[in-house]
């Protein structure tokens, strides 16, 4: 993998595939366009499983097609959910070795579909309660859209209460670029 | 590698891991007990060089010691060098793939004995200036020592005011622990 901190999604993938074996259960919180369910998919193989959640029914059209072009070899393992992320826990009942969120928009979608403070939280802390001791949730916040600041502070406070007995939370910034560059969050369980 | 975000140093070696490979010029700005030192000269190997950088006596002895037991098959490229970081220049010619430092003291080592601000930005600028493109510079910035903020503080300067067309950095901070614990800082040249 050629790693580059120009993109925050090189961050995040290089960090979490240190951290993902082939048959580990894992949970795409914000399917988007697919691009973190491929690459969940492509990491767990034949034997892992893959939760993906999204409410836009192009999300799963999209990611369904994405995953059909990757060639991977069983598609078995991997659910692809039209439903919300604050229902996790109804639907994953297993521990999960890592959790991917993107805060926001789905780019290239429906600008106005953003991801909410409440449900967010409720998403996070069903997940929390799902992880594996030593699993890793990642955390890309977007928030220069109407709401994203909302969203960002409210998902900030709960991490910096999160008890240090219990997770470490390491917070990512770009130093020197303007425009609202995310905000990179990791979680992992002790 | 197993990887885990409660310590400092692995989320360091593990982001630079992706980045070095052999044949490589890396230079270790802060020796200290040579513990980079010897990451470094494994990742670069018998044809790469790893110029180490340390005012202290003890720190050559230790280091040198740490890679002896490694059981690497030559220390040919290895250059310990008893040298204020603020002189990289006149040591270091070639271009450089990767630099690292950690800001403060050495542990276990003259807790007075610390980095200062001035020389650490002299060294930081001549680091830059070697860099290829693409390359990476880590600098973990402990700052729970008298004199730490003020270093602290004159290194993120610096760094914020950083041209984002010749420079991509970012810091991460621990959100939930007490006690000063390490911001780490990623540069990487465009």
């Amino acid at each position: 993998m050629k790693f580059s901190i120009l993109r925050g999604t090189s961050f995040v993938h290089t960090l979490l595939s240190n951290k993902i074996k082939n048959g580990d259960v894992v949970i795409d919180g914000t399917m988007g366009n697919g691009h973190d369910t491929v690459f969940l998919a492509k990491l767990v193989g034949k034997e892992g499983k893959v939760y993906a959640f999204d409410i836009q029914p192009t999300s799963i059209e999209c990611t369904t097609k994405r995953l059909m072009e990757t060639g991977l070899n069983s598609l078995e393992g991997i659910q692809l959910l039209q439903v919300g992320h604050e229902n996790i826990e109804t639907y994953v009942k297993e521990e999960v070795n890592v959790a991917m969120f993107n805060l926001g928009y789905l780019p290239g979608g429906d600008h106005t579909l953003i991801t909410k403070p409440n449900t967010t939280i409720t998403a996070l802390h069903s997940v929390m309660k799902l992880l594996k001791k030593g699993g890793l949730i990642s955390i890309m916040i977007y928030y220069g859209h109407e709401g994203g600041t909302l969203e960002k502070e409210a998902v900030l406070t709960m991490l910096e209460n999160l008890p240090s007995e219990e997770f470490v939370v390491i917070k990512t910034e770009y130093m020197n670029r303007k425009n609202d560059p995310p905000i990179i969050i990791i979680v992992e369980k002790k």
